[in-house]
């Protein structure tokens, strides 16, 4: 942002700082960025960050601290109400029971779900606020469905997003490969990860669309090992304890759960035990 | 958002307008929202947003437009300053040429970029304000690594993202194929959409990572026609003019340019003569 020679009402600096703030959740933002967009002295917008953190906090919009130390500031982190949240959980439900989501074969067709902003931004929030007091310095996901949703929990806790493929690419150099029990085919599949993609001693939470019997996240468990990593936590959208009521993975969070196809053809799908407002 | 009966300060007030219109972008928001959430008089309300749209206009933040009619109320479109963009574009030059980056075979590792959340929401704004006054009714992009991006793009534009797979999927029903040559490794392959993908009659804009030949460009056009809908734009992040001068493809826009590997190890990058400012 550029230097400004101008000057801004406390209304208007409030509106620019809101801004900046909340569109890099988790990040510091030192207070001469502040100082300097809007010509002010350090006392004033001190006091301009007062007024949106109380704001903020009082609608559940996130919350604002001061980070203290030489690369200290401000920094916003992501908060939604338990109405919203609630809330959106239930639409989310209505959605999947759409009776033309109901495909030859049984399948649930919900890829556009995945790939819609409305949804997957607000979905993402919620996921990332269930993680916000723990310490991730990557979110990892496999191709290709759940990248949308990965990404947006990456953003929110500002850290970089890995993705595993399911083949190894020449153009990413060396590679860790491991194989796994995919439960949409129930056949063996391997996953693989540049050598380049990830430090040693990671601290990784594993994002994906739905959770089947748990084969994947335990694929991403053993990979992460090869990266001297670990797995310390994960997140899905949807739980399908249709297809796999008993998992090999027990420490993870979704939003809903799928219980199959209801006689009159539509998703039997409800909020899930295992959303919890706070991990 | 729940209905209020706290009272809230205009400081307050133009806080929240902006975190809720700012992270919808292009969606309209009602103007009762807005009463609700802070218990105060339609003209109150407006004249809030009149401070929220001067400030973010003063600060090259976005823009505020009223939309009448029934379904009418505040949109935000993005924007961003001359001087903030040129200084992304030259940073993201910067990381291009990182040394280590030069992998065996002279590919170019950039993978991680792809997936880095600062450097794909931005990209993805700028993306997205070349084509703000463009009716879009899609994204699509292909998998994988362009999903972020395109994901960015359809969240700045307020429009459903839809991403074409590289092989059929039983989950997804009747879907279109289409066969092309793909400018990573020469050689036919095969990209495949579900029929409950997109509605007929749309307009697309296609997003990806990196153009070569536009090859994929090319295949996206095709497979978009068997959907009566058409291609109205393409952008990329990289225009890679080193494995492929021309383009069977003429009308896309890049931020950045690639031009191969100098002498000495780095990548040759710069800001593509591809980027205008606005189509």
């Amino acid at each position: 942002m550029e230097k400004s020679s101008e000057k801004f009402s406390r209304n208007q600096r409030v509106v620019g700082i809101t801004k900046i703030l909340t569109e890099s959740p988790n990040r510091v933002v030192n207070l001469n960025t502040f100082t300097e967009i809007f010509n002010a002295a350090k006392s004033t917008v001190s006091e301009d960050v007062v007024i949106v953190r109380e704001t903020l906090e009082k609608l559940y919009m996130g919350k604002v601290e001061t980070v203290s130390g030489a690369a200290g500031g401000i920094k916003f982190t992501i908060d939604m109400s338990k109405y919203e949240k609630d809330l959106f959980i239930q639409e989310l439900c209505d959605v999947f029971r759409e009776k033309d989501r109901i495909m030859l074969g049984d399948f649930l067709y919900v890829t556009d779900l995945m790939f819609n902003p409305d949804i997957i931004s607000k979905a993402g929030k919620i996921l990332a606020a269930m993680f916000r007091d723990i310490e991730v310095n990557y979110i990892v996901t496999i191709e290709t469905k759940g990248i949308p949703l990965a990404y947006e929990v990456a953003k929110n806790l500002g850290v970089q997003l890995v993705t595993v493929r399911n083949r190894t690419r020449v153009t990413e150099g060396a590679s860790v490969n491991v194989n796994y029990l995919s439960g949409t085919n129930k056949r063996i599949q391997t996953m693989s990860l540049s050598r380049k993609a990830m430090k040693k001693n990671s601290k990784c939470l594993f994002i994906d669309d739905f959770m089947r019997g748990g084969g994947t996240a335990k694929g991403i468990d053993e990979l992460l090992q090869e990266f001297d990593s670990e797995l310390v936590g994960c997140g899905v959208l949807v739980d399908n304890n249709f297809d796999a009521k008993e998992k090999i993975i027990k420490n993870y969070v979704s939003l809903i759960e799928y219980n199959g196809i209801s006689e009159d053809g539509t998703a039997i799908v409800k909020p899930s035990e295992k959303y919890i407002d706070k991990i």
